[in-house]
C-alpha cells in the first residue's frame, strides 16, 4: 500500500501554480494536478499546464471541461478587450474585468470532489498576495471559509474521514519572491504561460508584454534581479 | 428599469426542483434555470430539465457543461450498476453510490457566479429531507457553510453588494409533501425526470420503477393519494 498523501494541486499552467505544484512535491506530495478547459480563449494555456505538470512531477494530469463562457461575463471568456498598458499602481485595485464571476470556488468545488475520490486531503492552490488584492475569492478569508464548507461538503466529513485542507503556500509572495521560489525549488518557468492576450509570430505565440499579466510576470522578474526565459513581442 | 428580484434556479429536471421553480416563481422571482451537462449518462434529464424551464415561466435556461466523469467515482457518471430493489429502509442510510462527489458544490459554485453576473441574489435549490439523510451536500449545515463561503467569494462581497442566499424550500418536506405541494402550485410532474436507470421501450423511455430514485418518488405519490402521471416498467 503507498502511504504518500496524496493532494490535488489547481494548475493553470502559470507560473504562480507551477511553483505551487513544486512546493507540493517538496513537502512530499503525490499530486494530482487538475486543470480546466473553461471557455478560456487561449489552448495554450492547457498546453502549458500539460508541460508543468510532466516536467514537475505529477503523478496524474487532468482536465476538465467547463464551459463557464456560457454564462459569459468575463474578458477572458468574452470577446471584451483585455486591460493593457495599465500603470502598475492600478492593477489589482477593484475587480477587473479580467476577474471570472466565482471561478477559484467553482475550481475548487471541482478539485474537492476529485480529492474525495483520491483519499487526497490537501488541495493546493497558487494565489499570491499580489493577486488578491484584486479577485475577492483569492483573499486568505475565502480560503478558509471554503475549507470549513468543505468538511461540510464531502462524505469524509459526515463520517471519521480526514478534513481536507485548502493551501496556499504563495498567499504571502509577490511576484519576486516567486520568482526567487521557482528558482530554489528548481522551476523552468519558460514552460510557463502567463499572458492574457497572446500575439501570434509565425508558428510561435509570443507574450503581449502589455496585458496586466505580462506586466506583474515582467516586473516580478526584474526586482528579483532574473530575466524571464519567455518570448515577449514587446517589453515595457 | 425591471425591478422584478431575479434568482438562479438549479434544474435538474427532476420532480424536486421542478417544484423548487415553481416556489420561487410563486414568490415572484425572474427565474434563472440553470442545468448541467455533467456526463450523467441520459440525456433525457437534459430534456425534461427543458420543458420543466420552459412550462414553469424561467426567464432563461442555460445549460453548462461539466466533464466530472473525468475524474469518475459515481455509478452516475461510471459504469458501476445503479442498486436495485433496496429497501425502503435502506435508502438514504449511508452514502449511496449514486452520490457525484462535492456534485452540489460544485452546482452551487457555477450558480454562484451566474447569480454574481446577472445581480440575483438568491440561490434556490431543490435539496429535501429525504436526500440529505444520506448524500452529505444535502444537509443544511452545509448550505449555511456554502452562503458563508459565497458571502467571501464574489466581487458583491467586497462591496456594498448584496449577500446571495441559498434557498431550499423543499428541505423539510418528504416526497409525500412535495406531490402536494407540485399540485397546489400546478407543477405537471408528468413532464419530469426521475429514474436513474430508465428502460427504452421502443420510442419511450419508461421509468424503471426499481432504483432508489424511483421507489421514493412512487411512494411518494401513494403517501399523497396521487398517482404518478409518468409511464413506469414495472412497479413494486
Amino acid at each position: 500500500m503507498n502511504s504518500t498523501p496524496k493532494a490535488v494541486c489547481l494548475l493553470s499552467g502559470g507560473m504562480d501554480s507551477a511553483v505551487t505544484l513544486a512546493e507540493a512535491r517538496a513537502k512530499g506530495r503525490e499530486v494530482y494536478a487538475l486543470s480546466f478547459q473553461y471557455g478560456q480563449r487561449h489552448q495554450i494555456e492547457l498546453e502549458a499546464a500539460a508541460r508543468v505538470a510532466h516536467e514537475g512531477g505529477a503523478a496524474e494530469w487532468r482536465t476538465v471541461t467547463l464551459d463557464l463562457a456560457a454564462l459569459g461575463g468575463s474578458s477572458l471568456t468574452d470577446d471584451l478587450p483585455v486591460p493593457k498598458d495599465r500603470a502598475q499602481e492600478d492593477i489589482g485595485q477593484g475587480v477587473p474585468s479580467t476577474y471570472v464571476p466565482a471561478r477559484n470556488t467553482v475550481f475548487l468545488s471541482v478539485a474537492l470532489g476529485w480529492a474525495e475520490i483520491l483519499g487526497a486531503d490537501e488541495i493546493f492552490l497558487g494565489v499570491n498576495a499580489v493577486d488578491y488584492s484584486g479577485y475577492p475569492d483569492c483573499r486568505p478569508e475565502f480560503l478558509r471559509a471554503f475549507e470549513e464548507m468543505a468538511q461540510l461538503a464531502t462524505a469524509a466529513g459526515t463520517e471519521s474521514g480526514t478534513r481536507v485542507h485548502i493551501r496556499a503556500p504563495l498567499l504571502n509572495l509577490d511576484k519576486a519572491a516567486i520568482v526567487r521560489r521557482a528558482a530554489e525549488l528548481g522551476v523552468d518557468l519558460g514552460l510557463t504561460h502567463t499572458c492574457y492576450d497572446p500575439v501570434l509570430k509565425g508558428d510561435l505565440h509570443l507574450a503581449c508584454g502589455r496585458c496586466d499579466a505580462c506586466r506583474l510576470r515582467l516586473k516580478g522578474f526584474k526586482e528579483a534581479g532574473g530575466s524571464d526565459p519567455l518570448p515577449y513581442a514587446e517589453q515595457p
